[in-house]
């Protein structure tokens, strides 16, 4: 199976590097930032391109992993390749590609990928959509070499799939920087944050969060808010954070 | 060593199983819930009360673990007892317990307590604080025997403690619920966010928050977000909180 990807990103890294240890052979890596394109295309024995017009044309597979608005333009210069255009977006429809080789779809990963971090792509869950039954097929082959949670999901379905992941992911990771930033202003370590982090994190995987959720504004301690909005007197952003979400606990709670 | 509970809820509880099962002598547990007083009673082979008169005042420790504005009723009846009287909240001052006995002090435990889930505690930060030195070298002993994390944190700095843990606890679960609701408005498993959501807490145990944010807002992909608010058009709160927190990761990576 060849694979050849644009792009080479987070996303692009580690899907290069899965896909060649399930011995896949990556062909080629595009990117328009030649030094990337060339650090991974080493990291994957591929040849790194930094021309379309150099595209292997006879590849299995391309998977497009650029940012989402540079998608459309991408796959507007694949209408001739023989193999199945996929790109790995959770925002962006199936649509864009439909301009790109014969059979394409979308093969998302519903996980946060840094650089710096190895994942463990086997419990991932993989969002794919075809524009056939035969493409979906295939890319549900290729989507089992990574992961063992596999499910069809429709651009619509994935478009909110993405936005649920900005509240439980990004938006979480931003709550974990701002009590960062409390702590250090206090001289305290972050590290005393980390197991309950952990744990609130671990409660979920059994139960709804709804069940689980803690602190003053669900058990309606309004002494406590008032402590705490005092204490954020000199960080009005912050207070307007903690009223927002402390409104929204209790009016989830009714 | 004997210890009186004052109190039967989660933390109760938990501190309560734990100590019996290090050997200490859970003697009495009080609760104006009478109920729940002789299940916690129970669980540690005490003595349920509910009456503050009937409590032994030769107990080595009482831990004062009730509602906040409950603390200080309760500690103005414990002047008579000879032991050390500890609260365990994360809000509360020291101080509120300077007519109760002749040694008291802090013990509080940073985590979320579930009834329903138990918690490995040797890992869990317990800060300490006590009204003298003798008194404090007492209280990191029995903090010593359920977790090897003790520190010692002033009042004003668990205040600070406690308000960062409501931002990377109660308000990063409120996140989940929030995308649990988006899922399942759009008959989506909330399953498919949870190794997102375990790997999103994992990462910042080695890495600061702010170095591995992701997600449309720090990249400044306000095509996305534009989806992002369209598709919220009817939870005009969800929308609030998206823009609050997209413009705030904004400003943290300015």
């Amino acid at each position: 199976m060849n694979i050849v990807f644009i792009g080479s990103g987070n996303v692009a890294t580690h899907l290069a590097i899965a896909f060649k240890a399930m011995g896949a052979d990556i062909t080629q890596v595009w990117s328009n930032d030649h030094r990337n394109a060339e650090i991974l295309a080493a990291l994957t024995k591929a040849e790194p391109i930094n021309d379309l017009d150099a595209l292997d044309q006879t590849a299995d597979y391309y998977i497009i992993a650029v940012k989402d608005d540079a998608i459309a333009a991408v796959a507007g210069q694949l209408h001739e390749v023989r193999g199945i255009v996929l790109h790995t977006s959770g925002a962006t429809a199936i649509d864009v590609l439909k301009s790109a080789g014969t059979g394409y779809g979308v093969l998302y990963p519903l996980q946060t990928f840094s650089k710096t971090k190895a994942v463990d792509l086997k419990s991932v869950p993989f969002c794919i959509e075809a524009n056939s039954t035969d493409t979906l097929e295939k890319i549900s082959a290729i989507a089992h070499l990574l992961s063992t949670s596999v499910a069809e999901v429709s651009s619509g379905q994935r478009k909110v799939l993405h936005l649920a992941a900005v509240f439980a992911c990004n938006f979480t990771n931003h709550l974990y920087h701002l009590s960062h930033q409390l702590l250090e202003a206090h001289q305290l370590k972050f590290d005393l944050l980390k197991p309950l982090i952990m744990e609130t994190a671990q409660k979920i995987q059994s139960a709804a969060p709804k069940e689980v959720q803690t602190g003053p504004a669900v058990r309606n301690d309004q002494q406590t808010i008032d402590k705490h909005l005092a204490l954020l007197t000199g960080s009005p952003e912050l207070q307007q954070i903690y009223e927002m979400l402390s409104s929204s606990i209790r009016k989830s709670s009714l």
